[in-house]
C-alpha cells in the first residue's frame, strides 16, 4: 500500500452504528438490511470467536519471508490455507498468485477479493514477530501480511452463517504488489489469467483507517537512470568527464521541476549509487526516481519533463571537462509503471462500499492511493482497497507493527466483510 | 599506484646501453660494473625463463579478489610463494602485510622492497583473467598485481646467480594502499611494524614507466561527505527538503571548482550513495570525494575550497523546499589524509636509481606520485617507487589490462632487480 493512512483513533461515540439517519439510497437500505440480519449476526460471531486464530495466522504468515519476487513460499503456505477453508479451483498461477473460488448461485459475476503476499523488505530481514503488550512487531506484519488471514476469516463466517452468494467470489493473495513488484501479480490477473475475461469488481484489502475507501488509483512512473563514462585515475586522468558531475546536473535540474499541487503530482531522487573508489572517476553512476500523479496527463507531461532534462545534463558535462577518453552517455530504463486510474462514483462498488461504511457507522473517505486497484481501475473495471481492519504503524520500517484491540478490529473487519457480502449479493 | 604514467613505447635505439658515456658518479660507475658483471647475466636469464611462471603467478593471483581491508585471502597465498622461495621470517602481521627476508651478510641495513596485495575493486567484481593476443585482462591485474610475482622473480634471480648483499632485505606483499586503505599497511610498518626501526632505505614496485623514478608523495584528503534529512514517502511528504538535492548541489559546485595545473592539483567525486526505496525521500545520501596535491599550500586551499561550499549546497536547498519536518544538514568526515612527502636529490636510494637507469639505457623521470613511498617520505626515510616491468593500461577500471611484450618486459625488469641489488650492495 503507498497511501499513507492514519490509523483510526475510534472515540466510543463513534461506535454507535448511525445506519438508520443515513439510509437514503437503495444501496444504503440494503447495507442496514444486511447488517440488522440474523445471518451476520452469526458472522461477526464467527470473527469473534476467530480472532485468536487470526492473529495465530498473521504469526505464521509474517514469518515466512516474502520479499518482492521471492513469495512463493508465502504463497504456498497459503494456497493451503485457502484450500483448508473449502474453496474450489485453488492454484498458484504463473506469476505466484494464489487463489481459490468460493462459487456462487450460479449465473452471477465474479468477484476478486484479494490481499497481497509480498512485502518490502529484503531476503534475510529478521521477520520473528514480537509480542509486546497489545502490540505485534515484525517487518511487514502490517502491510499486507495482516489482511490475508482476514481473508480466511470471511469465508468461515460466511460459511458459518449460511451465507450463499449470487457472485463467483475468487479469494486470492497476490504477488508484486510493493515498489519492484510494480502489480505485476494483478497486472497478470487481467492480462493473462485464466479470469481476465469474467472479473467484474475488485476489492483489495491493506491496512487502513475504517470508513476509507481508496477509489482513485495514483500513477507513477519509475525510473533508473544510469550515467556511464570512460572511468579512470583520480590524478591520472583528471580532467576528463565524469557520470559523477553528469548526474549532479541532472539531479539539481530535476529538482527545479515544476510540479501542480492538483492534481497531485510529486516527483523523488529516491536512490543514488555508483563509483567504485574514492581515487576512481566513476564509469558508471545512477538514480533511481520516482514520479507520480493523480492525473495522467500530468504524469505524462511530468515524464516528458524529466527525460527532456537528461540530455541537457549530459550535454553540459561533456562540454565541461575532455571527453578524450570517452563521452558520458546515458541510459533511462523505465523501472515501474503504475497506471493512473479511478473508478466512477457512480459504479456500485463505491456505492455499496459508502453505504455499507455509513450503515457501520462510519464516514466514508474516499481517496487516492497506489495499490493493486491500480490495475483494474485503469482497465475500466470498478475497484476498490479498503481497510481490512487491524490498526497498523510504521509500515515499510524495520519497526513496522500492528495492535491487537478486539472490539474495534472486528467491528472494522464486519465492514470488509459486509461490503464483499453487499456487493457478492449475498443472502 | 596513484600517479598515471604512460606505457612506453621504446624504440630500438633505447636498447643500446648507454652507460658508458653516463659513468659519471660513483654509483653510475657502481651500476654499470654492476649490469656488466656475469653474475647479472644469470639474474637476467633467470628473469628470461621465469617470464612464463611470472605471468601464470600474475593470472593466479589476480583472481583471488583482494578488495581493499579484504586482501586476507591474497595475501595468505603470497606468503605461501614468499616461503616457497626459502626466505625466513616469513609471517603476516597483525594488519594482514606478509613479509619475508632475504639475509645479509650482517651489520649492513634493512631495506623494504614491496608491492602491494590490495585492487581498488569490490568484493564480487569479476577478476576472471581474459588472454586476448598479447594483452591480458582483469580488473587490478596491472595496479598492483602484476609486481608481486616480479618480486618473486627477483629472489630466484638472486639466488640463481648467487648474489650476497650486505643489506637484509625484507620482500612484502602490503596492505591498503588503495583508496579507503589509506595506507595503513605501510602506516603500520612504520609505526607498529616490529622492523620499523630499522628500516633504512624503501622501495615500492608499481606498474609504470621504465626510467621512471617516484621521489615525491603527492598529499591527498578525502572525505565522505554526509547529509541528513527528515526523509519520508514520495508523495506524502513531497514538497519536503532532500539530501539528494543537497548533495546534486554541492556535486555540480564542486565540479566547478578550478585547481591550479602546476603543482598538479585535482579533485574526484568517487563514490554516492544513499536512499533505501524508489518511493521514499532519502533520509541519508553520501559522497566520498577526493583531492590531492603535489603542493602542501595548494591542498589546503582546495581542501579548504571544498568545505566552504558545503554550506552553500544545504542551504540551497533549505531555501528550495520545506523544512517543517526538519532541515538538510551535513558532516563531512576526513577519511584519507596522505601527506605530502619526498626524497631528497641527494639521498643514496636516487642517485642510484638514476644511476642503474641510466646505465640501462633510460633517461630517469622523476616525479610525484601517491604510493606507499608517502609514508617513509614524509618521516624523512629514503624512498621511491619504480616501475615492477609490465606496460599495463586502464588501472582502476574494469577494463584493466596488461601486455606481454618480453623482451621489453624482462629488460624493465632487470632495471628493477639492478636497483635493488645495488641498494643492498650485492656481490
Amino acid at each position: 500500500m503507498r497511501a499513507k493512512i492514519m490509523p483510526a483513533l475510534l472515540g466510543a461515540a463513534m461506535l454507535i452504528a448511525t445506519s438508520a439517519q443515513a439510509a437514503a439510497t437503495p444501496e444504503d437500505k440494503a447495507a442496514a438490511a444486511l447488517l440488522a440480519g440474523p445471518k451476520f449476526a452469526k458472522a461477526q460471531a464467527s470473527l469473534k470467536g476467530d480472532y485468536e486464530r487470526i492473529i495465530q495466522d498473521i504469526i505464521t504468515l509474517t514469518e515466512i519471508e516474502a520479499p518482492p519476487f521471492k513469495e512463493t513460499a508465502r504463497g504456498k503456505a497459503y494456497m493451503a490455507m485457502l484450500k483448508a477453508e473449502g474453496l474450489t479451483d485453488v492454484e498458484m498461477d504463473e506469476v505466484g498468485n494464489v487463489m481459490g473460488l468460493r462459487k456462487g448461485t450460479g449465473g452471477g459475476p465474479l468477484i476478486v477479493v484479494t490481499a497481497h503476499l509480498d512485502t518490502v523488505f529484503p531476503e534475510g530481514t529478521n521477520v520473528k514477530v514480537r509480542r509486546e503488550g497489545n502490540g505485534l512487531y515484525a517487518p511487514g506484519i502490517g502491510d499486507d501480511t495482516s489482511s490475508l488471514p482476514v481473508q480466511l476469516a470471511f469465508i468461515r463466517a460466511m460459511n458459518r452463517a449460511g451465507y450463499t452468494t449470487k457472485a463467483d467470489i475468487l479469494f486470492m493473495g497476490n504477488v508484486g504488489e510493493e515498489g519492484p513488484g510494480d502489480l505485476r501479480g494483478t497486472r497478470y490477473l487481467f492480462s493473462k489469467g485464466k479470469y481476465k475475461d469474467r472479473i467484474k469488481s475488485f476489492i483489495s484489502f491493506e491496512p487502513g483507517q475504517p470508513g476509507r475507501i481508496t477509489n482513485a488509483g495514483t500513477g507513477s512512473r519509475r525510473y533508473k537512470v544510469t550515467f556511464n563514462g570512460p572511468g579512470g585515475h583520480s590524478m591520472g586522468d583528471f580532467g576528463i568527464v565524469s557520470p559523477a558531475f553528469a548526474m549532479g546536473n541532472a539531479i539539481v535540474a530535476f529538482g527545479k521541476l515544476k510540479a501542480p499541487a492538483e492534481p497531485k503530482t510529486v516527483y523523488n531522487v529516491g536512490i543514488v549509487e555508483g563509483g567504485t573508489s574514492v581515487n576512481s572517476i566513476p564509469f558508471s553512476t545512477a538514480m533511481t526516481i520516482d514520479m507520480r500523479s493523480n492525473g495522467k496527463a500530468e504524469l505524462d507531461a511530468e515524464e516528458k519533463a524529466f527525460l527532456s532534462l537528461l540530455p541537457g545534463a549530459v550535454a553540459e558535462e561533456n562540454a565541461a571537462r575532455s571527453t578524450a577518453k570517452g563521452k558520458i552517455s546515458y541510459e533511462a530504463k523505465l523501472v515501474g509503471d503504475r497506471p493512473v486510474g479511478s473508478t466512477p462514483m457512480d459504479a456500485r462498488i463505491i456505492k455499496v462500499a459508502g453505504a455499507v461504511a455509513r450503515a457501520s457507522g462510519f464516514d466514508p473517505k474516499y481517496g487516492a492511493g497506489s495499490t493493486d486497484s491500480n490495475i483494474p481501475m485503469s482497465l475500466g473495471i470498478e475497484a476498490v482497497t479498503l481497510a481490512s481492519g487491524f490498526e497498523t504503524f510504521r509500515a515499510h520500517s524495520l519497526e513496522e507493527g500492528m495492535k491487537m484491540n478486539s472490539p474495534e478490529d472486528l467491528r472494522n473487519m464486519g465492514v470488509g466483510l459486509a461490503t464483499v457480502l453487499a456487493l457478492a449479493e449475498a443472502r
